[in-house]
Formats: structure tokens, sequence, C-alpha cells
């Protein structure tokens, strides 16, 4: 039984050095708030605010560390909120997506593209994905059981020595399948 | 190849005519504005405040005709904005549920039970079910195919001879499996 445990990530944001400190001032830094699944990934002390055309959200969390883009990403349900036609994408992968405004205390920034819904996807250490047989980039399907059961189809593999072994969905496939943080999955094959 | 229609449904309300009247003035009656899938149903002009302990939605479309018993119908990804823990039913199953205050432009009413995040489902005329050897309450595992594929498990049958062939999913699953209105979905068991 190949089990994971179920990583549920909310609307969040990436930004690089020089957007954080266009929104939080000259060599402003984020702040560790909390630790995540991924070695040396935190959540930041640091919020924006985030507008569409259509709405907005006031308190986007940052995740650190600064990247060499800015990415942010949301639901699909959050995507029509924002009223923003963002695609389906595996991170990092943002050519031709739609932009957004971002709004701090000491500035705004208009990105030009980097709004995703964030593929699903499972971060595998390189001996999980050994001992399983798994390749890189490889697609999987992923069930989650109870009340709302689902397979997942697609679920993305990304095998690296500095990952940890944990599957990444978005709200609303965690909503849809009644799970939350630190259930478990099982891929099928 | 059992194919079925699949229909996306938003947040909506069910309400009795007593409700209708104390929120919308003595002798108010539904506006039919869309008439829905299933024979008789339809989207009234009207709409409602729904206010939760942490969050509300401005305007919640009212279902008709009039029913024996009012009930909230939201996703999970709602449930959470309005801070109400809405178990997973079948439509009508609302014992032991939470409550919830609407508003209109005649009163309030304190639902004091009906908030539901509806169970997935498939109407069936009853010669569709005849014809697949489908019974009433069995429950059925349907995939949505494409990008976000997704085999929901768990799906009620519902079988009767006013029903049109229509699959009800809630805004976190169409989202979660990238698919809406109109698009389709096949009965594998």
């Amino acid at each position: 039984m190949k089990t994971v445990p179920v990583g549920v990530s909310g609307r969040h944001i990436h930004l690089t050095q020089e957007h954080i400190e266009a929104l939080f001032g000259p060599g402003a830094q984020l702040t560790e708030f909390k630790a995540l699944s991924q070695p040396g990934q935190f959540a930041a002390v640091e919020t924006v605010e985030v507008i569409g055309p259509k709405g907005s959200f006031n308190t986007v969390r940052i995740l650190g560390p600064a990247r060499p883009a800015s990415q942010l990403e949301v639901s699909r349900t959050d995507s029509f909120a924002l009223g923003i036609k963002a695609p389906v994408r595996e991170s990092g992968a943002i050519a031709d997506t739609p932009g957004v405004t971002l709004k701090g205390p000491h500035g705004e920034v208009v990105l030009d593209k980097g709004v995703i819904v964030a593929a699903r996807h499972i971060h595998f250490h390189t001996s999980d994905a050994e001992k399983w047989g798994i390749q890189d980039k490889q697609t999987l399907r992923v069930r989650v059981g109870g009340e709302r059961g689902v397979v997942f189809e697609n679920v993305l593999a990304r095998v690296h020595p500095t990952f940890a072994l944990d599957m990444h969905i978005d709200t609303d496939e965690a909503n849809a399948a009644g799970v939350k943080n630190g259930d478990t999955a099982e891929i099928i094959d």
C-alpha cells in the first residue's frame, strides 16, 4: 500500500525579492511564521492584498523563501471570485498566464503573469520514489476514501532528494473529497 | 457507455411558503427566473441574504416551488466562509443539521436547522435506470475526464418517473474536476 499524507494548499503567493521590497519597503525580508512540509519552505508572517478585476482577497499568505519569479496560486473557486481565468499549471510554469495586482504596506506591484491553479502533485523523496518504482513527472491515480471518496487522476509525481513525501491539493479538491491536512491518500497506479 | 450530463449547483436555498412570506411579505410568491433540469423546478428571481457566525452571502438564489421544509445547500468552501459545520446530506435529510439566519426585504428568519452540503447524486428517469440496471438509492462511481480528471465515489442514484437524467455536483466538486454545466460524466459501476 502506497500511502501518502495529504497537505491542503490554501491560496498563497511566492514573490521575488524585488517584489517583496516593492510591497514592504527597501531591504524588507520575509519573516518565518511556520515551517512547511518541504524542507526550507515556510509560511511568512507577511501577507499581501490581491486585487482582480472582479474581486479581491485582503490577506493572502506569502510563502518563503523569495523565488526567481512571483507566482500566485489560487483555487478555481478563488479564480472566479477574482475574475481571472487562471490555468491549471505545474508550479513555475507561468508562461502565458494572467497577471494580477498586489498591494502591500509600502506599495503596489502589477504582475503581468503568474496566476495559476496549481496542478495536483505529490512530492517524493528520491528514496520513496525508488522504493515504489515511481519516476519524476509520471502521472498517478490517487484515491481518498470516505463519505466523499474521490480518485484523483493526473496527479503529477515530483521526485527530488530535498523533497519530503506529501500530496498537495488545493481547497476545491480537498473540500470536494472531504479531506483535511494530515489525512492520507493511497496511490493506486 | 452510461453517459450523463453534469449540472453544477451553486449555493441555493429552498423555502417553505411560511418563510417566503416572512422574508418577502404576506402573500408573497416566488417568481420564476429560469427553469431547471428537473421538471417543475425553477430558479426564482428572488434572493435572500444568508448570515452565518463568521461570514455572509448577500444574494443566495431561491429555488422554487416552495417546499415542506426550508433547506440551505452550500459547498464545503461556503460552509467555512459562513462558519457553519454543514454535514454532507441527501436533500431533505435535515435532522440534526445546523441552522442559519436569513434576511429578506420584509424581515428575518432564523432557521434552527437545514444547512447541508448536498451529497453528489444523479437523477434518473425510471426508464434510464431500467435500461442501465440501476436501482434507487444505489451508490455509483462516476468518472469525469480531462486535465483534472476525477472519479467520484458514493454518487447516490435517485430514480423517479418525474426525474430527468442529470448528475448534480456542487461548485467544489466541479472546480476540483474542472467541469462546468453541460459537460458529461461516465458511470463506471
